[in-house]
């Protein structure tokens, strides 16, 4: 039955896109929640209400560094959903896995907004980093030995995707162990590897852009 | 006026699908907001943070129940509109009864972690389950009797989906009858039974994967 | 430039859909957080928890009756985009007044589930059910005038859509002028209204299902 | 591979959109968590309830403007992505970076709704509207100097684009300057240039509706 299955399993990878994109939308709004507006009775002048805003200048950090992170894996799943032929249930529950701990994303963002001294909390939050990392190389995996990657995906994807998310994980690591000195020098290093990634595209990405390169010279 | 129909209907099965995947994307995000940060006053250090969130371990684990629990009815809620060639709007309302039990999952999810000793809170989780295979029933067998399905799908399919969701009912039933000796036993009997279908798709699932296998030898 | 102009316009009518589903699915998830747990304090046995639950009740009904409202005017904006061939700006203005109303549906559904004795709450929630009604056929009537109907839409649709939303909007209006007498009686009518729409769609319905009953005898 | 190139990309506008669709959709939803229902306690008669509902019409207006500050952005940005071909990562970053100001938007409502008085909390909402404004200006010139506008895309489309933001965004500054007399007058003009760019499409954004009209005599 090559047309029921067809249609059954490409049906699958589109739903499943709409799933992650419901969830990372409502996970990335749900962020903004921590960004708490100051309450009626601490405000007097608009002094007091200048002096609160800039006091929350480390929660707003916080509040980018999660987007930053919730966009990275809605690229990075993006990009693996775009080389799926098609799914079954397997790749669905991995993908709900994944799905899992873009959820907790919230949870982590706010036990380190509200406890952004505490190594237990910045370990909490490279945690579920590391949860993140895994399942997403776990549906990579899965899907190339299930052969449910698309017929034109050339060899060279499969090395790089296991490359990026290693040496991707190994950053974050090193940035988590500094919080050993300081929590602060672990969420700078998170955030510039996480700059790295939204903004330098160049760096260990490269079969990814080559063939947008050759199309676009100008990019 | 066929083509005036067809469209009509073609976009109905569309549109409920993402209407689902957005309250289910929803729901599941919603889930996280059990998981409440301690509070600032209840910690001085490292080590009251770290048995402060060791406490949570229950309320972790009726989080990851209920995402388990909707990432099942996820998963059969799409297999059956994957089958339907067309929706009417007795169905489009059988999935919003589907998708309203849906929507409670959060709040039965929040008592059950509340009062997870009370065989009142497992009960009204038990019957949120029951709502829900029940809608998802209902759909089916409304679906066939309409003349709803897709041409392609084989005779076998309809015993096998009504057999599935007896037996899993059956099996929900019998562990939250378990909570007659303790809750603790229930959770664990649902949890199993879940990750059961969640990670051994063997299991009265058969007709579904056999087309998969057939296609997929190494799956 | 009829290409650009017919690309532009038909992606339209499918991301107001994707926007509409999106909004429909959050008012629906949030309605579920007038739901509120019982506190901890205030249960000392299964008794407690379960008398709390049960004096839950006309919160649980107006929840049934705000995913129904919301359920209802789900459906009819989907039978509108259906037979829109393409968007413009006015139309896509209009929609997002409508979608304003459902997001305020959340806020009259609390108020009235606070409120239950007002009819003050009671007129609230019925101005709301009003705005909903009002910018619907206000999209329907734009569309019309601005030849925004597909081509194959018969003649008798347009006076089926009006004579649904005006009868439909006369008995919601009958429904709350009871409140008069009492807020519950306005609130069994309106129950009663949504339900007949809900599962009976034979009432001034019959040009749409028309079609279908000749393509599904059965049904 | 232009086959694989194409896939990816055109996948990638795709879900963008999708992305989109949901974080306006939880956006415009959490805006009505600044209607705060009355407390039981505040209420001993209908009057009393009907007092403090009137009472919220300065929250209303503000819940209004800012449905229509995320309905502007909604339709400017569905515009843009429906004139681009395909997407790469680096527009990618730049859409996270706009949903990332739309994520804002409920934040800074509740600012303004809190503390209407003060200008503080007028020049957060006004560096909202700008960082929007930034951001889509951004995405279009990246996507016209990296050729990700699809073909039939007529050349006076980029002047209108950059004229049409800069105008809103000069028309916005002028009314967010009138703060220095009373923040009220600058909520009033806010308000009045987004009717304007609401209702009567007609000014500066004569190039994409022409098309409309010539196909459309009547509207």
């Amino acid at each position: 039955m090559p047309s029921l299955y067809n249609r059954v399993a490409g049906q699958s990878v589109e739903r499943l896109a709409a799933l992650s994109d419901g969830i990372f939308a409502v996970a990335m709004t749900l962020l903004v929640l921590d960004l708490r507006v100051p309450t009626r009775e601490a405000v007097h002048s608009e002094h007091d209400l200048w002096h609160l805003l800039v006091a929350m200048a480390p929660r707003l950090v916080i509040f980018l560094m999660s987007v930053m992170t919730l966009g990275i894996f809605w690229v990075g799943q993006q990009t693996q959903l775009n080389h799926f032929a098609r799914a079954d249930r397997n790749l669905a529950w991995i993908h709900i896995a994944f799905l899992c701990a873009v959820c907790l994303v919230p949870f982590s963002t706010s036990l380190l907004a509200e406890f952004i001294q505490y190594r237990t909390a910045l370990g909490v939050y490279w945690f579920n980093i590391v949860l993140l990392g895994l399942t997403l190389f776990w549906s990579w995996s899965y899907a190339r030995r299930a052969h449910l990657l698309a017929d034109g995906v050339p060899d060279e994807v499969h090395p790089a995707v296991v490359r990026r998310i290693v040496i991707a994980q190994a950053l974050y690591a090193c940035g988590a162990a500094l919080c050993f000195f300081s929590t602060y020098y672990s969420i700078a290093a998170i955030v510039l590897v996480q700059i790295n990634y939204a903004i330098a595209p160049r760096f260990c990405w490269g079969i990814f852009s080559r063939a947008r390169i050759k199309a676009n010279p100008s990019s």
